[in-house]
């Protein structure tokens, strides 16, 4: 008898050329909106969560993570390393893979690539923050680090906010100038700038996004004006952040999960006590987001399993609406789940009557 | 210009049917034999690991766990789902699949169906602790419990102890029926019992791996005689064990990493302060392990992330000797890794291409 894998033993597996596919399938715009949606839907029912610690593996060149998270339905988690030096080998900084289960089975249903899917999760999760925390009918944005998220994080505005007005700014030129081109086509207005204080002059939202793995000032306090959000993405880990302390000190801010934040976002510069508010609670109804037009906002974003699980969730809706995926042999699946080493007899006697 | 993976972008992938080439290529005693070299030669360098613990979701219905570790060259995790009711549906209680990366560069290098793998070094790890503790020349074995594991304990500990008559029981009769139906042909003798009792007679070892989720005793003191070896696989959680806590009093008891085995294996019947000897410790001879003839030996396995680790080592080693194995396209890995954005209009342009 021939080895041929049942329905239950294949999984779907979105490459990325697949995943290419999808999101220009799909249309980035509208990708960008609807994982937004899906977004929102989790921070809504945060509560629900099972939120864990990321479990991380620290090397001397590195780090490696798993951040699983699960609801009652659906259980997930993300693989992704952060090797600052790999870019030396022509190898990403960060790449990331996928994984989603059923809770009721434990079977995996969905595995796919995540580089390009966490630069969009990231954008949408911005974008949604800004929805509740920038200024109303917000259209100017400075983006400060134009490096792999830029471009993502400049549609999730047009497409959620409605920004159309854009300030580059990068200390690499020709990364501003590859971010304006590769921004042509999409309805920008967009100036690229030669200082970070000319990037921020009268725009309504500042978003930085820069790469250094260290402590930086990419803001300092006298750069921004009352009534500004600024949605910081780049300060994401222990010794990485990008703004004065004294913006901090001025700011209402707003963070994805306390513990975490506390950790790697740009409070790590503050003591553990200083308010912040949880987004989840703003989108929920039960904190209040921008209350006034003079009042400084600020989303200290750093990622969270739950983004991660909201994207995989969109991506796994996705599959059937878009035949963007393969199917994985993975899940051994013998007649009788009792007789595992028959299904590997069975495997012996057809590679045998192949060769003979 | 058409998306083409680049060689950074791709990852070895075994499937469930390449594991079945793999194994039935290399042939299933030698790929035991290799195996159990793989876990000796990681036990034996024991320290140098990152132990973390696994990492468990729990549910009504079961549990799915993330087991990872690490060395200083590779770090592996293993995906475990664990569901008994999973049978009813037709479905496997517990599947697998893992994930070995560079710890260099964070990026993954092997993913691989781990359902048949896990079977695979679960008896070479019970043959290599036999190999420390059996009876000198042990040639006689009682497996009690017939299920998915049974035959690959039989076979381990035939290539590598060199046991060669065996006598089988399960509650279920057809299991030994079917057990003993796949293993003729290995040249054993075996003999199917109608009790535990009657298959424990006269033996050397006594191998338990029965699959009941709750307290059991298949084995009650007066069952063992001394100088036997116990290998315990079937109690590998909280609230599941197979042995009559006496037998546990009287047998010097080895465990794969004590604090996982005090909540998982048969000594949670025990005080937590009841001596035990970690394996690695005999096998990199810092401590005895049998000593004498009249020695009640006893191997409390739980299975461990390490011997996850060594499996991946291993069929990873394979890789290159045996072609039974596909590239997935996993990892997004644009020209230049800046241009992320760059990567998804490009294949855009190919998509309106293809439609036109």
């Amino acid at each position: 008898m021939a080895y041929a894998p049942s329905a239950l033993a294949l999984v779907p597996f979105v490459s990325v050329e697949n995943m290419l596919r999808l999101v220009n399938t799909v249309g980035v715009e509208t990708f960008l909106t609807e994982l937004a949606g899906f977004i929102e839907d989790d921070f809504r029912r945060w509560p629900l969560f099972d939120k864990t610690p990321r479990v991380a593996s620290h090397s001397r060149e590195g780090v490696i993570e798993l951040m699983p998270t699960a609801d009652d339905v659906s259980y997930g988690f993300k693989y992704v390393n952060g090797h600052p030096k790999n870019t030396r080998t022509g190898r990403q900084t960060v790449t990331a893979f996928g994984v989603m289960a059923e809770v009721e089975t434990g079977y995996p249903v969905l595995i796919t690539e995540m580089t390009l899917l966490t630069a969009l999760r990231t954008a949408a999760m911005s974008a949604v923050a800004a929805k509740y925390l920038a200024p109303a009918e917000a259209r100017s944005m400075a983006l400060i680090g134009n490096g792999a998220q830029s471009e993502f994080q400049a549609l999730a505005f047009k497409t959620l906010i409605g920004v159309d007005r854009l300030r580059l700014y990068d200390i690499d030129h020709s990364a501003s100038l590859r971010c304006a081109r590769n921004l042509s086509g999409f309805g920008f207005d967009v100036t690229v700038c030669t200082s970070p204080e000319a990037a921020v002059e009268g725009v309504e939202i500042i978003t930085t996004a820069t790469a250094d793995k260290q402590f930086a000032t990419i803001l300092t306090d006298n750069m921004v004006a009352s009534g500004q959000h600024i949605n910081a993405v780049g300060g994401d880990c222990p010794g990485k952040t990008e703004l004065h302390r004294d913006i901090l000190l001025r700011s209402d801010i707003f963070v994805e999960y306390t513990p975490q934040t506390r950790i790697e976002g740009e409070i790590q510069q503050l003591r553990p006590t200083h308010p912040v508010t949880e987004l989840w609670q703003v989108i929920a109804g039960e904190a209040p987001g921008r209350t006034s037009a003079g009042q400084t906002t600020l989303f200290d974003s750093v990622g969270f399993a739950v983004e991660d699980f909201s994207a995989l969730r969109y991506v796994k809706s996705l599959i059937g609406r878009v035949p963007a995926y393969e199917m994985l042999d993975l899940l051994a699946d013998p007649d009788d789940p009792r007789d595992l080493f028959g299904m590997l007899l069975r495997a012996r006697v057809e590679l045998k009557d192949l060769a003979s």
